[in-house]
């Protein structure tokens, strides 16, 4: 129950145990076109470039910036906590121009501010953001932040990373150009993918660079070769077969569930989380509208170690909560209640857990 | 028994399926410890900086190439298949400057031309090969290659995707500064992984840059924060807990065989294929002393369809080899017996099914 990787369902496990065929398989290019409808479904979206990257979320995010930025383009990324600031770390290394719009750790991105932003740089390409930011817990209003950037002519950049399959997400309806998001969170497969979506704007942008993408590896000109649409299947890189299997599998228990009860579920369970900790007066560090029920950030009351409750969390109840990160740590814990994590049976582990720790 | 994904071994994939835990857990932190060990065994290296990338072969390459150079840096390049091809690729997208020596693809690196372009490049910083052409079948002479860069001043960059495992292979003994391989060949763990070690003289190098690497996901000054030498476990990305609970079963199984016997298995695997093949009529393309056991390319004798033989194969005996690619394509076969594949059984397989497809 910490920030991820979340609990992964035993079907899921027993997926990734499939004996490994390889990635040029006429078997497996035909699991491949499952899974890439079953990701559109799960982004809610037309998108035929949506595949998964073949390495952790952090690798998604360097994808979307090193294929959208060139050398020189302006971004403007708005940062709230540290998935914002990562993002910033790979725009510099991309040789584009950054103008960053700073908010307070545990407040969302205010749109008024990064509107006032985008018209100071009516040269700016794009506009990235994070929707839901795993260090503070904190959700931002993605579908304005998406109006804003088709207002001002940029391509929408979106860290989807906590969100996919825990709250509500409309790539197509918010018009999202570019997105990324982990299979280790609200989805419950395991860490190691990255499964990301690029509007036809965004391809437009990519199929019509000066200069190639700085990365092989994430070159979604030739990663659309392999995975789509209307792919040769051409060999890039090897695909992690294993890894993949676990991922459709994870998709096919949500599709299963239905996207619409899985974000009811995470929201019942939040609740649940929130009436209990509040009632042995614990409380909560995000405001109420813009908190994630998938990630929980809770103030750590004055005079209480918070590494020993952890610790003691861990020993006594094998239950692992995250600590807060940046000008949040010692001030914070995140629980995590995402996907095969956000159950009943976990929130009363957590609230016996953490009555046994603070008493 | 194509050119990998090889057979992955039950107790690897068994591995792979035990419950996730954290990436920060106290537990996963031990776990760490004992992977990176068995990865040095595999390596035959003393490197602290010894650690697998979250991201296949592929990543590897780029992970070593974009750490050691930086803009305008000068590296020779020895080029005698499609991997030679994919590190100039690599290099260009760095904006370094490559030197190219370039080989008929089927024939080994040869380390007199290297000299002498090494001799005309006395500014070069590294000198890159691939020790296993996976594309053609060829063992290079890593050993004197390395030597060469150690007397004209250059990082050696080894590309060991392929030999990891199968063939002979010493890090410290021969030089190396820096080398990648993947999971999903002689290891027979899934695709997914690619572990890398560096030199204390590489790490210098990588220190000491004046610019950060273009990739964050792939910065070492930032990954071995995370794996050590002496790390803080600092958190940098999800690892990929179930992919190293597989590769470190996969290095476990290696030990328990000892590299000396595994290397010996693929050579005397190769030499009963090798036996059965030409008694059938067939030719490898690779000269005798520069041949892979671990990957057999064979010639497509005058007249045969060779996408119908894999068809054929494939359906009829459940058995993937693999096509030629590039100037190889449609005129050799490359099969592979890697790790769990290199057995009699698998052999006789071949054998059997190649009789047929031929009658």
């Amino acid at each position: 129950m910490g920030p991820g990787p979340s609990d992964v369902y035993p079907e899921v496990l027993a997926a990734m145990a499939r004996p490994t065929i390889g990635h040029l398989d006429p078997a497996f290019v035909e699991f491949m076109d499952g899974l890439n409808e079953r990701l559109k479904y799960a982004f809610q979206t037309k998108n035929t470039v949506t595949l998964p990257i073949s390495a952790p979320g952090s690798a998604g995010m360097e994808c979307c910036l090193v294929n959208l930025l060139e050398a020189g383009d302006k971004i403007v990324i708005a940062i709230n906590g540290v998935f914002g600031m990562r993002m910033l770390e790979n725009v510099r290394r991309c040789g584009a121009e950054p103008v960053t719009v700073e908010f307070e750790w545990g407040a969302p991105v205010d749109p008024n501010r990064v509107e006032d932003v985008l018209k100071k740089h009516p040269d700016a390409k794009a506009l990235a953001f994070v929707h839901s930011e795993t260090s503070t817990g904190v959700r931002s209003d993605a579908e304005s932040l998406c109006q804003l950037a088709q207002k001002y002519g940029c391509l929408s950049i979106v860290d989807a990373v906590t969100t996919l399959g825990g709250i509500e997400l409309q790539v197509d309806g918010w018009g999202i150009d570019a997105i990324y998001s982990g299979t280790q969170k609200c989805l419950s497969a395991p860490p190691g993918l990255s499964p990301v979506s690029f509007s036809e704007a965004a391809m437009a942008k990519i199929r019509s660079r000066s200069t190639p993408p700085q990365s092989w590896f994430l070159d979604m000109n030739l990663l659309t070769g392999y995975w789509g649409p209307g792919a040769k299947r051409a060999y890039h890189h090897t695909a992690p077969i294993n890894s993949l299997y676990a991922l459709d599998e994870a998709l096919r228990i949500l599709q299963d569930e239905g996207l619409d009860n899985a974000w009811a579920r995470h929201a019942a369970n939040h609740q649940k989380l929130r009436e209990g900790l509040q009632a042995i007066g614990l409380e909560f560090y995000v405001a109420a509208d813009y908190r994630l029920p998938q990630l929980n950030a809770v103030k750590v009351p004055d005079g209480v170690d918070e590494a020993a409750v952890r610790g003691f969390l861990l020993n006594e109840f094998n239950l692992e909560i995250g600590a807060g990160l940046g000008p949040l740590a010692g001030k914070i814990w995140r629980i995590g209640l995402m996907g095969a994590s956000s159950t009943e049976k976990h929130v009363a582990l957590c609230l016996e857990g953490m009555q046994a720790a603070l008493a």
